[in-house]
């Protein structure tokens, strides 16, 4: 037990969140976690509708009795999303936590209240994330600019976001982005954050239904392999490099070309492929930068466990210092 | 006292440098530094040659008894400067240590060794600082992306950065780069830094010769308030954005213009100069990310004597919940 104000939130055991990745985020791997005295959370969009995501939640409630959330991005460019459906789904199961991320979700928040689902707003600036305390949210997630996915424009680092946002913010914070040991766990609760928010490293964990191919791929990636596509279109996101990101950074760097011309090297119908596939040059696969730490496949009850155990070691003896 | 592998290399109370900052890190800011139970350094390159370097060292020394080093910073590119009269400056005052940063140590690492001094070598990679330690040198010192001036190219900030090279790294790590308050310094320590190295922290005292006016400003300044320039040309530096940083940078953007024209904007004359009379706009000032994270002006006594108390209340209190 590692009791923090998330921890309290959420009714868990450890402070440690699974994120929502798109189509990694599923029923196995988000109750692994759960199983594990984690949170573990399903992400909506891999789900075609609102009826499916239901079925995902009943699937991850029959392989744990613990909490179990949902991501729930919402994005203002794409329409055509069963987004009622899904937050339906969401309040009539009553999960025990959503995480909304993308655009300003004051519109679902009603709704979650109401059912007691407790709503974490996941972000990347110090000023959205204040934006969300005043909407009404529980605790943010905040993204620094070492996470895979969109780190938005600003590239802070945790380093810098997290004990910023701490002292702006009332509500508890997560850090998230380049944690993924008990190293980082107890320098993101020095820093000010009430836990971690991990995606990397729950990719690459027995239980997440990524391709053995591309584990293999990203065990073996270093703290270099990173890098930033469609920055020059105000929507970086972090990927692993391979010869598709390199094609897409060359259009970038040309120029003369849209950010909807780059959709079908970038795009996440490719990607998706590509991580069940296991084709390493399938897509821009998102990565966050802390594979270069990430250097075995754990289940999830064991990555937890050595987390919880390398903390209390870390504060126990070599942390003793401080003290003395 | 806080011991570390860093402390008993130095011989100081806590383990907490600073930085060799150009221009601003002279006898003053150094001896109020180890007076205060770190270890301060002296800018090489801030003293026109060995002579005049010889005498900061000796003005430093009337200032404290504590250790006091050397920053000597390797260009590869500028001829001209008196290298040679630098080091006997150095090996002849036995100070404790000397930061070289820049290009290869080696032609002065046994000078250095002969005359006891601690060298200690800054870098940005985890591949340079496995390269410095096997020349011989007794730490490194690693800067990540937030910090002030030169981060390097590969844009890896310290939460990755720190425990990629502590994992790899046999000798002593210092943290540099978004360093500033006791919650970084227990960040770094769980990370597996034997130490934090300030810069920008350490500009923002009353010892700091920088000018009341540009430490008002960059009091008021948040985490978005600095940007890289001359990453086209693949010497990035972190600066605060001005007038002449977007001058600059929008000439990079254009394209057609070589680093050599982008000088006279950004070069170490024009920043200098402004660091000296305060001009907000005069040159492509160096600060780092962390300049968001400070708000007030303390002496190097004070601002010393409040870090360890925070790191110490941290471990105590904050960090207990971990132990439960």
């Amino acid at each position: 037990m590692i009791k923090t104000r998330i921890t309290e939130l959420l009714g868990i055991k450890y402070p440690i969140v699974q994120g929502g990745m798109r189509w990694a985020a599923r029923a196995e791997l988000a109750a692994a976690v759960a199983n594990a005295g984690g949170i573990g959370f399903i992400s909506a969009h891999t789900q075609a509708d609102g009826n499916a995501l239901r079925a995902e939640i009943a699937r991850a409630r029959s392989l744990t009795q613990g909490p179990i959330g949902v991501n729930l991005t919402l994005l203002a460019a794409n329409t055509g999303i069963d987004y009622d459906g899904y937050v339906a789904a969401i309040v009539e199961s009553g999960v025990a936590a959503v995480e909304t991320a993308g655009s300003n979700p004051s519109k679902y928040i009603p709704a979650f209240r109401a059912a007691g689902i407790k709503i974490i707003h996941k972000c990347t600036t110090v000023r959205h994330a204040l934006k969300a305390e005043g909407l009404g949210v529980d605790a943010v997630s905040i993204d620094g600019f070492e996470c895979a996915g969109h780190p938005g424009e600003d590239d802070v680092p945790g380093l810098i976001l997290i004990p910023t946002a701490a002292e702006k913010l009332s509500i508890p914070i997560l850090a998230c982005g380049g944690f993924a040991d008990g190293r980082g766990l107890v320098a993101a609760l020095a820093l000010g954050a009430e836990g971690v928010n991990m995606g990397t490293r729950f990719l690459l964990t027995q239980e997440s239904p990524l391709h053995p191919a591309l584990k293999q791929h990203m065990l073996a990636a270093t703290e270099r392999d990173t890098v930033l596509v469609g920055r020059s279109y105000g929507d970086s996101s972090r990927v692993l490099r391979n010869g598709i990101v390199a094609e897409a950074l060359a259009k970038e760097k040309e120029g003369g070309v849209t950010y909807k011309d780059l959709l079908p090297l970038i795009g996440a119908p490719r990607w998706m492929k590509a991580m069940a596939e296991g084709d390493l040059e399938g897509g821009a696969i998102p990565a966050g930068m802390v594979i270069g730490l990430i250097k075995d496949l754990p289940t999830c009850a064991e990555l937890i466990a050595r987390m919880v155990a390398e903390a209390k070691a870390l504060v126990s003896q070599r942390l003793r210092c401080v003290m003395e």
